[in-house]
């Protein structure tokens, strides 16, 4: 049954320039869907492909016509619009979900998307991407605590790789990329607290790379431990 | 000791319109350092960082004015241009380093350094960022093997705690992330022999859309076994 704001918002979404003809909307219910992939880009879909292969359906919310309207054979839904539209997140059962997976890539619309939620659906559980430290505390800013840096894992995981083609066997390669993460985390959290001098810090390249410098600064104390225990 | 070819590219370098006032080079050699990161934006510094960290050395390339001079005083090198240049890898040490860490975003500038050094450095290991499935086909051709898609890692981290939010146990979700992975590199290697068909098909965005719906059909097969087995 598609309650009246889910018409309101298929109208909205048929409404849009670019729209396709409408296509009838299955007879999913919203409130059987356990998560919403708001950016349905390469990250998100992943995150669907895996939801998808241990039989949890989702709802894709994507602003352009990515034409990804056949996951509805596969037991999910999919919008086309601006995620962070209220009326978008009530058709996409945002009330009765219990995760909203943010996978938007660009900022202001994540970070207007996540404010919204936090604020009409704070039973909604968050687990944003982010593109950069800046945009982590962005999102930290209005309440959300479950963040991954986008390339974070990738260059982790390839930095581990390259310690053992240099001779590491794998278990300390993976010991020496845990440390890394751990230490970069509390840095993380060190630099969020002081976030407000960044800010101002952060306006061009070369200040960019002041704060790079500072974290080699800060990953000294732990590369001398590592040489000493390590 | 500078080499010939070193000054030259010292010299190119400078010439760069946007150079700064020529700072001189430190007296490391380039034979005592055995890794070069192609590419020092957010993915090559996350490398840099571990690297460092363990009492590593490399030599940073990026084609920007990145104002990252300062990893010099950490023992390290840096130079700013074109990484695909032969001088400017030479400069780099290329012949003796052991690993190239390809951390370029630009698809074309990162398919191009692959292919130069290749040709001309091959006892070097590349060990490369892609940006998609295509960038990473398109390493392929030019024989680089170890590559890692550049938000893959992480969007694969956060569906595993998605599917803990959801009631798996920290194990299983952990398993499901595994078996996926492992299922989607399969995929990704049957999808490369028959890549000449994947160019034709991923012109448009329509295009792209049919590539998930055949990685949606694909996981399919899997998705039975889970739910039959696992």
């Amino acid at each position: 049954m598609l309650g009246p704001l889910l018409l309101i918002a298929y109208e909205a979404v048929s409404r849009r320039r670019d729209a396709e003809p409408a296509a009838p909307y299955d007879d999913i219910d919203a409130r059987d869907i356990p998560v919403i992939i708001a950016g349905f880009g390469r990250f998100g879909q992943i995150v669907a492909r895996v939801l998808r292969v241990k039989g949890l359906t989702f709802t894709a919310l994507d602003s352009s016509q990515t034409h990804v309207d056949f996951v509805r054979r596969f037991g999910n839904q999919v919008y086309y619009g601006d995620a962070s539209r209220l009326d978008l997140l009530r058709a996409a059962g945002a009330q009765t979900a219990r995760v909203l997976v943010l996978a938007i890539d660009d900022v202001d619309a994540s970070v207007r998307t996540a404010t919204v939620v936090r604020e009409q659906f704070p039973q909604l559980r968050i687990f944003a991407r982010a593109r950069s430290r800046q945009h982590a505390f962005a999102l930290m800013d209005v309440g959300v605590t479950e963040i991954i840096r986008e390339t974070y894992a990738s260059s982790l995981e390839l930095a581990g790789t390259v310690l053992e083609a240099l001779g590491e066997t794998p278990a300390s390669a993976r010991e020496a990329v845990r440390r890394f993460r751990q230490h970069d985390q509390e840095t993380l959290q060190a630099q969020y607290r002081v976030k407000e001098d960044e800010e101002k810090f952060l306006a061009t390249t070369r200040e960019a790379a002041q704060q790079l410098e500072r974290l080699f600064e800060a990953d000294e104390a732990r590369s001398e431990a590592t040489q000493r225990h390590g």
